[in-house]
């Protein structure tokens, strides 16, 4: 109670279309309202080239659009947003306590929303080459591998769109999958199958990134006749999952095998006045829109925790 | 299996938000989807004047745009769309069976997404002069009363939403609220409380409508002191809630207290196969965006319950 300002009805983690749709709905409801990202307000979505199945943009939009119109919309009422890392979670007579690397802050009901990170590879030469010719988004790098050879790693939605969007810079794309046939939703694929750019390398994993500045090839094994191949290129593209940043909220909430949140339809955790919405639940379906409606769920059962 | 086309990977009943983003999905995922809707395409939120909380229009759009956005994108697929009754579901060698005032059709999988109907108030007087004064969509009727006194019933958020519209038109509308204070959201509440043309009548219920060939006056009754008053108005907007059509499913599938269907977090029902999303469930917050939300999750799990 000794700064008043660190008091708030609702604190939500994470600023991606779950946290500012949750932000939306809780300043709207003239709720005082926290949002902390560690990074850039937008999310994952921001990162997206093209999102088509977002209800309302037949013709498509650029996830960074996307997360713009979101952020200006829930900025339109009172939402305060500020850049901290949350570092714990603590219950204190009925309220909690959040608290972060800007300090600590007090809210009546807390909904995370802090979504999931990309998945390392973890091989040798991954952290090292990180932003020299190592990437984890093509949205952002392609345009630097322009005419170059580059790989991508992953057969899921994400790789694919990846593998699509590099296409338009690279010289050629190639595809490591671990296993034989593709995740990605039959469209994509058929899209990437019918693109002269695209090869696939199935049943291929890579053991190890090479280069001396940057990126110059990769060792390759195939896991079947465990033959060992090298592929020269300039950029690797790893697309192969996410991973939750909640290691914080081990031993406060219940969490999956893989770090995820755990919650039923109203978007509440175990702890009453907890809330989880968005990738970083269990069982998300990690899509902008489910995470968005995620988010107005968990702000409207937050409002009714509160009483307000 | 006698007609082909009969046949189909998911069935969606109701194309609002929730069903046409069910659609878009499976449609996209180039699984055979059939939606049906037995009015026009766009559910409730096509009655919305203006939607301010649709994550990604931050200057709000009108719903019956926002309806008309979605179908044109889940068309963009190949979802096929026809207007139909749903009378009953039924399990069959474990597909489903749905049947319809045009016909019979069987899925892998449902997903219902039907809704909720306006509730009526039950009064005498209410049937007779529906059309003819009586309206539950003041977005659709609110011209018809230019320079007119009128009445709403209700006290949530559509209720003052609809007050809040009809002073663009009608000379005065009174608020009948049967409890002493409103459901509303508090900045809704302040913009109704600061709008001259909005008097509030607390503690009040509707007892009659009456008028000889359009409505005249309702009969009140203030609860609290039981004294009987009459309200001359042209018409009245009664916005006291939603009533779920699921009479064909009872006995089906476990419903709550008001007929909204059971559903866990990733809207599966009881019954493996059946899907429920959108207004229509319970622990719904009826808002498009959490529709929306659901369809997409439905969608993904009755894509992995068909092991597609």
């Amino acid at each position: 109670m000794q700064t008043m300002n660190k008091k708030y009805d609702i604190i939500i983690i994470g600023g991606g279309p779950a946290g500012l749709t949750a932000g939306l709905y809780t300043a709207r409801a003239k709720q005082s309202s926290l949002l902390i990202d560690k990074g850039m307000v937008g999310g994952m979505i921001t990162k997206a080239d093209q999102v088509d199945n977002y209800p309302g943009f037949p013709d498509g939009i650029s996830g960074f659009e996307l997360g713009e119109l979101m952020q200006r919309q829930a900025t339109k009422y009172s939402l305060k947003i500020i850049t901290a890392e949350v570092t714990a979670i603590e219950l204190e007579q009925g309220q909690k306590m959040v608290k972060t690397t800007e300090g600590n802050f007090i809210a009546k009901a807390v909904i995370i929303a802090s979504g999931s990170e990309r998945q390392k590879l973890g091989v040798p030469g991954e952290k090292e080459s990180t932003g020299k010719g190592v990437s984890y988004c093509a949205t952002c790098d392609a345009p630097f591998f322009s005419g170059q050879a580059v790989a991508v790693v992953g057969g899921g939605d994400a790789a694919i769109d990846e593998a699509m969007h590099l296409t338009k810079f690279a010289s050629k794309v190639t595809v490591l999958h671990r296993r034989n046939r593709l995740r990605a939703t039959p469209v994509l694929q058929e899209r990437a199958f019918a693109e002269p750019k695209i090869e696939f390398r199935w049943n291929t994993v890579v053991e190890a990134i090479e280069g001396k500045d940057f990126v110059e090839r990769l060792r390759l094994r195939q896991v079947i006749t465990s033959g060992k191949s090298i592929l020269e290129v300039a950029g690797v593209f790893i697309s192969i999952g996410l991973k939750p940043d909640t290691d914080y909220l081990k031993g406060v909430l219940p969490l999956d095998a893989t770090g995820h949140i755990i919650t039923n339809e109203k978007m509440e955790t175990e702890i009453a006045g907890i809330f989880a919405a968005g990738d970083i639940r269990a069982g998300s379906i990690r899509q902008a829109i489910a995470a968005a409606g995620d988010g107005a769920t968990a702000a409207f059962y937050a409002k009714e925790f509160i009483g307000d």
